[in-house]
C-alpha cells in the first residue's frame, strides 16, 4: 500500500495470500513478524495478544477469512461457504470487547451469504471484501490524523493511554493518527505515555512506536496520570477506543476511566479517536461484556517476575467504560463528533453501514 | 514491646544496642532481617528503600542515631555530640518528603543539644528519647486504629493505596492499623491493594501482610481505581501520609491524588491516617520537594524486566500533593481531624511539640 504519509510501522498486512503480523508480545525486545492462511492460528493470535488493538484484531480476523477463502481447497460454493462461517464462529469468539471484530466478520458474513453461483467468484467476493476493509484500515486513520489535527496546538504535550497507534491498526493508528499528522505538519508537540499495566501496551507499544517515528515521548506510570495535570504538564488526552456505545459511552483500555476524571477535574480537553466501525449503536452499557483477563497478568509481570504473594485473590478489568459528559469530542474519519454526543453519534454515525 | 493486638509484622526494632529492620526490597519474596548498629548501613537502607514509609524511616533514623551513641567510643561529651550531629546530618540527606524523618531527627537534636554534664548521662538520653519515638510509633499507630475503627462499617470494602501498614511503620501501621483494629474487632471487612506502581509497595507489601493477618484482599493494577468505584465495589478509602501541611494538602504515595479525585466523583469517602508527626505546619506546597527517583524504576520492574525501549525519557515523581477539599478526614492518633481542615489541623495540631 501506497500513502501520503510514511507507514513506518504495519501491524497486519496481507502478503501472497496469508496474514502476516507483528507479534506485539515480543516488542520492544524483538521485531518478529509471524505469517500464517490458518484461521485457527490467527485466533489464537488474537487470544494471545500478538494482534491486539480494536482495529487491528478487526483487520485481522478479516484476512484470516480471506486466507482461509483464498487457500480453501473446498470445490464447491456451499462447501467453502460452510468453512467460511466456522472460520467467523472461531474467531467471534476470541476477545469479547472491541467492536471492530463484530463488525469486519459481519461485512464478511454478509458477502459471504450472498447469493454466489461459481466457486472463484465467490472466493474472491470474500478476499476483495476482506481486503478493502484492510485498506480501509489504514485510510481511515490517516483520515482520523487529519481531521484530529485541528486539535492540536503547535507545543502541545498530548497524554496517551494503552497502545492506540499502528500496532493497534493495520497501520498508522488511531490516537497516534492524530499525533502523526501534527508532527509531519511541523507541530512541535510531544507525548506523555502511560505504561498501561498490566500488558504494558504504553510501554512496550506507544514508547517503541513514537522512538522509531522520532517524535518525543515520556514515559509515566499510571499512577501519575493525576499528578501530571496537577504540575499543568498536559495539554490535551487523546486514546483510543475498543466501542463506542450510541449514547456515547466509551469503551476503552482499563485506566481510561480515571485519565478523563483527573481530565475533567484540570480542564483538558480529554478526546477519543476511533474509526467509525468502533460504533456499536445497539448494545447499551448494562449488555456489553467487559472482558476479565487471566490474574496472571496481574500477578506477575510480562508471565515472569512474580509481585506478590502467589494466588491472591485479583481483579482484572480489561477495559472500563467512560461517561459521555466527560469527553470532549470523538474524532472519526468523518469529522469530529462533539457534545452533545447522544444526538451527535446519531446524527454521523446512525444508521450508515458503519455500524 | 507488649500490645493490646498481636504485632505480627515489627518493620524496625531495637534489639541489644542494634536497629533491626525487615528488609521490604526482598519481600514478598524472603523474609530477610537486617541488623546495624552503623548509621551510615542505615542511611543507605533508608535510600535504597529496604526500610521505607514515613513513620518507619523516622524511627529507623532515630534507633541510628541511637546506637550511634550506645556504641560510642566518644569519651566526651562534645566528642559524642560531634558524632552523633553528624550521624544526624547524614540522615537527614536520605529522603526530602517524608516530614516523619526531620521530626524524629529534630527531636533527637533538640536533647543533644541540651546541656550534659556527664557522657553516660548524656549517651542515654539520647538513647532514651530514640527509644521513646520507638514505642510512641506502635502506640500511636494503635490509637490511629483504634479512633479510626469508626469510620468502619461492618461489610465495608476498604481500597488501600501502597503500604501503609506495618512495613512502613515499627509495627501496626496507619491506614492498615484501621483496618486491623475493625477486624480484631469482629467487623467482616475486605481490602482492596493497589499495586502501586513503580516500586509495587501494593503488591508485594500490603498483600504480604494482609494475607499474613489473615484479612481478606484483592490486588488491582492503579489503573483500576476510578473502574472499581464505577462498578460500586469500594466503600472506603484510606491511606497514609509522608506529609500533611497545616492547610490540608496531604502528600502521599504518586497515584493518591487521582485516586481521591476519583472518589469524589463516587461520594466514596476519602480518608488519611497519619500520627499527628507527619504534620508539617511549617511548610507550604511551593516548598516543599517532592521526591523524583531514578527512571530506570518506571523502565524496569524491580530493577529487573526492562519494560520498554531503553533510555527513553521518564517522569517518576515518587510522591503527589492531595488539596484538602478531596480529604473527608484525617485520622490521627489524637482523633479524626475533620474538614474545613485548615481550621482543624490548626485546632489540634498547631503549637503542640509534635509538629
Amino acid at each position: 500500500m501506497t500513502s501520503r504519509y510514511p507507514l513506518k510501522v504495519r501491524a497486519v498486512e496481507w502478503v501472497n495470500g496469508k496474514v502476516r503480523w507483528i507479534n506485539t508480545n515480543l516488542l520492544p525486545y524483538e521485531e518478529v513478524y509471524e505469517e500464517s492462511a490458518d484461521y485457527e492460528r490467527i485466533a489464537r493470535a488474537i487470544e494471545a495478544m500478538e494482534i491486539r488493538g480494536a482495529p487491528a484484531i478487526g483487520v485481522a480476523a478479516a484476512l484470516a477469512i480471506a486466507a482461509t477463502a483464498f487457500n480453501s481447497p473446498a470445490n464447491s460454493v456451499d462447501q467453502l461457504r460452510d468453512v467460511i462461517l466456522k472460520a467467523i464462529d472461531r474467531l467471534r469468539r476470541t476477545r469479547p470487547t472491541a467492536h471492530n471484530l463484530f463488525w469486519a466478520l459481519d461485512r464478511i458474513k454478509r458477502v459471504s451469504l450472498e447469493q454466489h453461483l461459481d466457486l472463484e467468484e465467490y472466493r474472491k467476493a470474500v478476499v476483495d471484501e476482506a481486503l478493502r476493509i484492510y485498506r480501509e484500515d489504514v485510510e481511515t486513520n490517516i483520515r482520523i490524523g487529519e481531521v484530529g489535527d485541528r486539535i492540536i496546538d503547535d507545543g502541545d504535550v498530548i497524554l496517551t493511554h494503552c497502545n492506540a497507534g499502528a500496532l493497534a491498526t493495520a497501520a498508522f493508528g488511531t490516537a497516534l493518527a492524530i499525533i502523526r499528522v501534527a508532527w509531519y505538519r511541523g507541530k512541535r508537540i510531544s507525548v506523555i505515555a502511560t505504561e498501561t499495566r498490566p500488558v504494558l501496551q504504553g510501554a512496550r507499544l506507544t514508547v517503541w512506536e513514537l522512538v522509531k517515528e522520532g517524535i518525543p515521548v515520556k514515559l509515566i506510570t499510571d499512577s501519575m496520570v493525576g499528578y501530571v495535570m496537577y504540575k499543568g504538564l498536559v495539554n490535551k488526552v487523546i486514546v483510543g477506543a475498543d466501542r463506542i456505545l450510541r449514547d456515547g459511552h466509551v469503551v476503552n483500555k482499563i485506566g481510561t476511566y480515571v485519565l478523563a476524571i483527573a481530565a475533567r477535574r484540570h480542564g483538558v480537553p480529554f478526546y477519543v479517536a476511533a474509526p467509525t466501525s468502533t460504533f456499536d449503536l445497539n448494545s447499551t452499557v448494562a449488555s456489553i461484556v467487559i472482558e476479565e483477563r487471566n490474574p496472571e497478568e496481574v500477578r506477575r509481570i510480562l508471565g515472569k517476575i512474580p509481585i506478590t504473594v502467589e494466588n491472591v485473590e485479583v481483579l482484572n478489568f480489561s477495559f472500563d467504560v467512560t461517561p459521555p459528559e466527560l469527553v470532549s469530542g470523538i474524532v472519526t474519519e468523518r469529522g469530529i463528533i462533539e457534545p452533545p454526543l447522544n444526538v451527535n453519534i446519531n446524527r454521523v454515525i446512525g444508521g450508515s453501514k458503519s455500524a
